[in-house]
């Protein structure tokens, strides 16, 4: 759903152009058929990488499982063989990898040549979160993040567990403490705190299938008030086009983002004293990957970084 | 929610600019506050229509319900005050009005002060069926239609019967023999025929928020076969940006469509010789609604008639 | 999952009691882990088929694919040869089998030794149509049938076209012409008919789990009224425990006979003079599937045809 | 809902039998007609509270909202006077109401003559959390909850939030801080633990009609373990019939419980060395209100508790 995404936002993109589209068991079709919601769009056809042509290629983007092409993600590669369950098999260009959650690196990524696009929820949980670590407002133990995302996530394989008939009408946490996301959500919040961090991580599936909310429940550092968080997040993302935090008691909806590249956020009391709620959501797709993926490739080509991104949300 | 999908639509546009937007029960608001969603759009605030200053005004939307404007899509002043159960408070204006089926009467269109925007059902039932009805391909009695509605088609009003435990998870029908989109397809294809043709027409309220399908059973004239029809439409809307006849047996999806000023369609072969099933599909508050009214403005402003108008359906 | 909703419905039937339960690649597993939401039972664990024990067995209920049990539905053992693309295994149980239409085919069922349980779509077209054309109340010609299916229908094989992200909030079209319930239907009514009567068959998906619906649209017999059609309802469903004619011009919504047995029907006038619009809905996986089953056993063992089964529906 | 839910499961309640129904604005109508999926049902007709005739009714079930009749869970008048927002009416039948959490208060509820039913999140939080606290396994400072429910709890009340338009395909927390629940669970955890306990609760309202799952994060006290919280459960429910602890990693799903009595419950290991989450899942209509309410009643006149109960999930 990645690759399709990509395509989507791409036909309005003033500037980028898709020469080469490849595919695994459906090389030699047209990619009208295997997404036919985007028949009207004059597309190449989709060729085995081994067939592609790259002379004409200025920028790719891999929306592969990772394991085909790697995972760039991890910094580490010790820890990316102890959570993917195989050796990396490019540790150089690991090294040379620039991590994309735009608003947070955007430096790096306008002069990467490699970009590793962020995960959904580590995109959804860090951006509210490494701020308010690097200013030291919150603490770092017993951060409690609950997670909910729509099926997209899953991708388009066939499944039993993510059939309609399984899915609909209902959630369930899943992958309680052995998310692949969770090293990397540890790896951006360790080098804001510039020490180790240990999340508690509870993922839920439910029945929507674009759509991320996590809920992160932090304990505050001593003397710090709701209010003080609130207006950190608000001076740091004041001029971001794609990250708003929300006025007022105004709760983030999944519903008020789907289809676009937002981030909306917002920090409520806790009815423990010390404690904070913080809610962000994104769409999984958008944000959360593909619409990241053009973001960065805007920075790195020295385009304006909204170009071809500036979709409303798709209510209701 | 026709009014918040001019919004979004809009939000994209290089010629257009909201100005003025007015309000009954929430005037006085700010739109984001109304539907978050668009709480990104720099928008006026919503003003009474009696406090509007429509000096700097070119063009207006009206997206209000019928009786508070008048609805101008019925030529017959009688007929709407049966349909309606109010006379026409403003018959001068009823006969200036051009009916905007953009593909059908573009002319009219681009020439016309007040355009009257077709109903979802109207569109989607008379794109396919005027041209084979003007080509005389198809009988005029017993053109039985069975269509799906998406329950955005119902508004915003808070009525016991669209709450979500009332509407998820099941179909039924409504409106049979009642329904005040009748006259109005009625209307079209009694024009396309040269003489009255009656329908039958029953609508479903489905489990979706947006997207509409309607599958027309209809009698083939004599010597006519499927392949005639899929020809003659395949002719007729060979040009067209946001009309498309699938391939082969390809099946119209309404989620191949959402989000999208598309309508797809097909015709297939029916078990009964002699008779074809005629599906097609559209976003109801895009091509059935706040799309084709862009598409309209376009065309009366003498803009290209696609302008701000390609976005692609969001699937999933 | 007719086997899961079969054991469902056991589980407060006063005199089955379940002792061998087959199956292919489960077997071995328990029933609670492939089905969690039947834990709380107390039940044999899964065998293969060569090894289940029938010793102590009075009757099976098998809810196999086609081709793997036969299906008997079908008299004509060359017309099972063209729908299932493959000949007959076992014509000699064909011949004997009864088609278990319950409140059709009643007392030939209770005699029966096996009973072939007819499909959805038939059930819900054959309740309403069979009693009209027995009595010559309608016309045999152009019956047109536009009938909707919860994505139960399609069993919990893993395939992309049933995930949640393919299904959710949309509708489209299948197996126009070819579906092969239309033997099924077409062999009930030419034998009420006696004579051959071909019908037009459409199919569609619609994002639900369980329910179906299906629109007939008939043309009447000269002389006949809807209010006709109504009355010979009337009497024929009249005693009837899970057939039901609703009053007045009530509309049989899915989710009013979810998780029962019932069949909720009703006509009503078309706007063509001298047609009508018949609506029947079902749960796909009781009245269509498992409870009219469970009806059929009840009523081959002598017992009470309504034991076990007087769930009420479960709305919202 | 509730109201319905009660008739539902009492339509094969063996030993209750409804003899009056009462009615505000739908008072004089036939129940049938307000909730059509129970047509088949004989009951008396709506009447006005003024105009029923109690002379022949043992029990009554009330499902007002609040401040109609008045509420008796909250033992303290002035907590009731300061969440409800007017003082309580009734202080004196206050002080005789036992609070209905079956499994819990099962002797007190057997000679009470007045049940204040527990709220659906109380049921589905207290279930797991008390028997923990009383055993003193767990912290009672930072109990973390996170909790969804399906749309249902909310009622039948139209609401422009609660449209299907506005509730499908996404999640919203609501209600945080302020949310009627928490007083009464922290009135269980409190008495439980014999001093004050205050929560932290997000309650989220997420796209499915029936349903809820409550997630709470933990701290464990010191020496204890995961195992040590499992094996505390699984002794406190061994015998009940409808409180369910599932085996092993085996995570809680809402879809799994719908339309039963069940509670499902688990216990999972956190990142966070000696942290844990317990996961419960109940539908709200059911076991979190009409559900525990007639296993009440059962319990009050002397009654197996589980008659009239033993509804198996309707999965899928």
């Amino acid at each position: 759903y990645t690759g399709a995404e990509i395509v989507r936002l791409l036909a309005n993109h003033p500037q980028f152009r898709i020469t080469v589209m490849t595919a695994d068991r459906k090389a030699g079709e047209q990619f009208g058929s295997v997404f036919p919601h985007l028949i009207t769009q004059d597309l190449p056809n989709l060729v085995a990488i081994k067939d592609a042509d790259f002379s004409d290629v200025d920028a790719v983007f891999c929306c592969l499982p990772h394991g085909t092409t790697q995972d760039f993600r991890l910094r580490n590669i010790n820890e990316y063989a102890e959570w993917y369950g195989h050796a990396h098999r490019a540790p150089e260009l690991q090294e040379e990898a620039v991590y994309g959650l735009t608003e947070v690196l955007r430096d790096e990524i306008r002069n990467a040549r490699l970009v590793a696009n962020p995960g959904c929820y580590p995109t959804s949980i860090q951006l509210p979160l490494v701020p308010l670590i690097k200013a030291k407002l919150i603490k770092l133990s017993n951060i409690i993040i609950d997670a909910k995302s729509g099926v997209t996530g899953a991708g388009r394989g066939a499944k039993e567990a993510n059939l309609y008939t399984e899915i609909a009408e209902g959630i369930h946490a899943y992958g309680i403490k052995g998310h692949r996301h969770v090293p990397e959500v540890e790896q951006g919040l360790s080098e804001a705190a510039e020490s180790k961090v240990t999340i508690s991580f509870t993922p839920n599936l439910i029945c929507m299938k674009r759509g991320m909310q996590s809920t992160m429940f932090v304990e505050m550092a001593p003397g710090v008030t709701v209010s003080d968080l609130y207006q950190h997040l608000k001076s740091t993302y004041e001029g971001e086009e794609f990250v708003k935090l929300l006025n007022g008691s105004n709760v983030p909806h999944t519903r008020h983002v789907v289809g676009s590249n937002y981030c909306f956020m917002n920090v409520f009391e806790d009815r423990i004293p010390g404690r904070a709620i913080i809610i962000s959501v994104i769409d999984n797709l958008v944000k959360g990957a593909s619409g990241q993926a053009v973001q960065n490739l805007n920075l790195m080509m020295g385009l304006p970084e909204n170009m071809g991104l500036q979709y409303q949300p798709l209510f209701p």
